[in-house]
């Protein structure tokens, strides 16, 4: 029984659209919420829309407009029906379990964000509702990914959307947030690139904005940011096993050995650019970079080499950006000739991550000397305070990482 | 083109779910408005959901849980995500067309709603946002069926909800609104009944109201009640074919020549309940009435014979509510003894309706003459001004609606 001179207990869980994907499963999720209910906490679930709702939804549109992807306002009225219909259901299933469910839309969670349709911003949760509800009910079912701007049009929070709402109530609830997938947690690197990689009991804020920032394909960077700046507990775990998931938190326990390494991310939407013949002239280089900048091409792992006058400029960029890096060159190198541009498709980036680089000495030659012995080009390196990260030929990514991982005893001990 | 000097011209088209069913028809839909918005009208659409989609969330939601039907307010928050698919793809395919439309569900329409869930009352509508919206795009796609209560909770309006919601927006915007459907107008009766009934060029209100309560799957009564005591121009006709369909009109034109029965209606959903062995009391069946009203159980037909001192009650309700009467009736009986109730379900009313009858005289007499040289049993009869009906043997019905259009003209000629 819940201490009634306590105030309850109060948390967020996310259940992703595999969590809900059909009858059986919203019933499932409902049994493991309802337990939870039942044992006095007040719960918050944020759903994302069924299995594969989205893409039918997507496809929907595809036949009835061509252009379809590029009414982003319309596309966000049509896409926020898809947490609409799983938050109801699963309040049913919760109602047949003997909660007092409730299920909530955008407009009801009070969730205000930019109109920037298709990729929102949150702006302010108006909590109210929640609280009230949950103090009368102890549970509350609230649609996840979408938001409402302050013209009351409908809006997406782009990818990671669901995540990021969960986090951003949590926030605004002062409670814990606990996010459920068909993935059990957070892995010291992606198991389909290093299957004995160990899951992590832990990991912190940064470390997991870096490995979300360099491919890895866990938390989406927004949710964790919010996280972060919000002193929101997280957690990431299994929806259907009751395997120990992974806390996201400020700092490392004291009683943990720090790792010097916590995880290994590897992204292969790289495209590395190699800009030969420039002369040698930082106005020029600001003057490129500006460029990119205005056309929000995201730079990484950039390297300038200068010889003899002429300077050599090496970057990459993700794949998706690389038909707007020859326009952008142009306009800054503008009068100039003598240029040229190379572009490199079959790149990946590796990199190392850990708060505990910061503490430990020799990192960066443990680093090259177990991708020296592994055979790796190295195409070129960027390190940070917690990160060191190489470009290499996407060929040889899979035994860069295994190579890092073994290093830094990053797999599960067999 | 339009005159700039005049108002624009706006009208409120609204089209059910089968001319939405799917991309085909949507597109189709889409260039019959794009039509009129290019000749200078301002039009607001109201749709219905997509085809089936309403029988699939409605077995999605039996799926999940097998008390889905009594989660009401559940059932309006999934059901009302139809809509808001069909008038965000129907936006679409406008925007394709050259039309700058956008979709806007119930909040955006605010359209504000009584909270009974399944079954909720138009409150009031601002129509503040459809007006600018309008000025400024010349087009809108408002979603039909579903509302906002107050405490901001979706609520749908129940059978002929979309008409309903068009009716009332027509009504807030003071213009006219034409109902598109796969029928191409109302009939003097269902052609699946008289296949060669005639169509209605005009049909009063007061005759649609009688029409739709006498079970002709016409236009809601609802719809048509608001569009009366608001004064909308009403107009139904079928969404892809050209022929013209029907103006419902306070008044018929002076013009035409008035029939003195306008349509004949059809209700196989009657149930004859007899009661024998009463008293002859004013008061007790005061009593019985009462008891009945409190339930919410509509009664017609109703006669009452007495003989001898003895009374027989008999009168029709919808099958719906038959396994309320006899617990109605004990209610109202207790401490009687001597009373028995017969239930017949084999029954169907028939209705002969048109604001003609006021004016023409031996009507009654042409009816019953009809009926018995078609030899219909008849069980029962009531009159109003604009109507009279007879209860018959189920299996009589479509002689006895054959016979009516036949003696008043209803039938095109051949």
């Amino acid at each position: 029984m819940a201490n009634p001179a306590r105030p309850p207990r109060i948390a967020v869980l996310k259940y992703g659209g595999s969590s809900v994907a059909d009858a059986d499963r919203i019933r499932a999720v409902a049994a493991k919420v309802a337990a939870r209910c039942q044992s006095g906490e007040r719960i918050v679930v944020v759903v994302s829309a069924m299995g594969k709702t989205t893409n039918r939804l997507i496809d929907l549109a595809a036949d009835v407009s061509g252009n379809s992807s590029g009414y982003k306002r319309e596309m966000d009225m049509l896409m926020a029906t898809g947490e609409q219909v799983s938050a109801a259901l699963l309040a049913m299933a919760l109602r047949d379990l003997g909660c007092d469910a409730l299920s909530m839309n955008a407009y009801q969670i009070g969730m205000l964000t930019t109109d920037a349709y298709g990729g929102a911003r949150i702006r302010d949760i108006d909590v109210g509702r929640i609280r009230r509800e949950l103090d009368a009910r102890g549970v509350v079912v609230a649609t996840g990914f979408q938001g409402v701007a302050e013209n009351g049009d409908l809006t997406t929070l782009g990818r990671g959307g669901s995540d990021t709402s969960a986090i951003a109530v949590a926030a605004a609830l002062r409670c814990p947030c606990e996010i459920y997938s068909d993935v059990d947690g957070v892995y010291a690197c992606d198991p389909r690139i290093i299957p004995d990689a160990k899951k992590l009991e832990y990991v912190t804020y940064e470390e997991m904005l870096e490995m979300a920032s360099s491919g890895a394909k866990v938390l989406h960077s927004r949710g964790v940011e919010i996280a972060d700046k919000q002193q929101v507990e997280l957690y990431c775990g299994s929806t259907f096993s009751d395997e120990r998931g992974t806390r996201i938190v400020k700092n490392l326990p004291e009683w943990l050995e720090h790792p010097v390494v916590t995880g290994v991310a590897v992204d292969t939407d790289q495209i590395k650019v190699n800009l030969r013949g420039l002369p040698e002239d930082v106005h020029l280089y600001t003057r490129v970079f500006n460029e990119l900048a205005v056309r929000c091409i995201n730079l990484d792992m950039i390297t300038i080499v200068s010889e003899g006058g002429e300077a050599a400029v090496t970057f990459s960029v993700i794949r998706g950006d690389v038909g707007m890096v020859r326009p952008a060159l142009e306009a800054a190198l503008q009068g100039l000739s003598g240029w040229s541009m190379n572009v490199d498709g079959d790149v990946a980036k590796v990199s190392a991550i850990g708060v505990g680089m910061q503490a430990a000495s020799g990192v960066a030659g443990r680093f090259f000397g177990a991708l020296e012995r592994a055979r790796i080009d190295v195409l070129g390196a960027t390190t940070s305070e917690i990160k060191i990260a190489v470009l290499v030929p996407r060929a040889q990514a899979q035994s860069a990482a295994d190579a890092l991982m073994t290093e830094f005893d990053r797999k599960v001990e067999k």
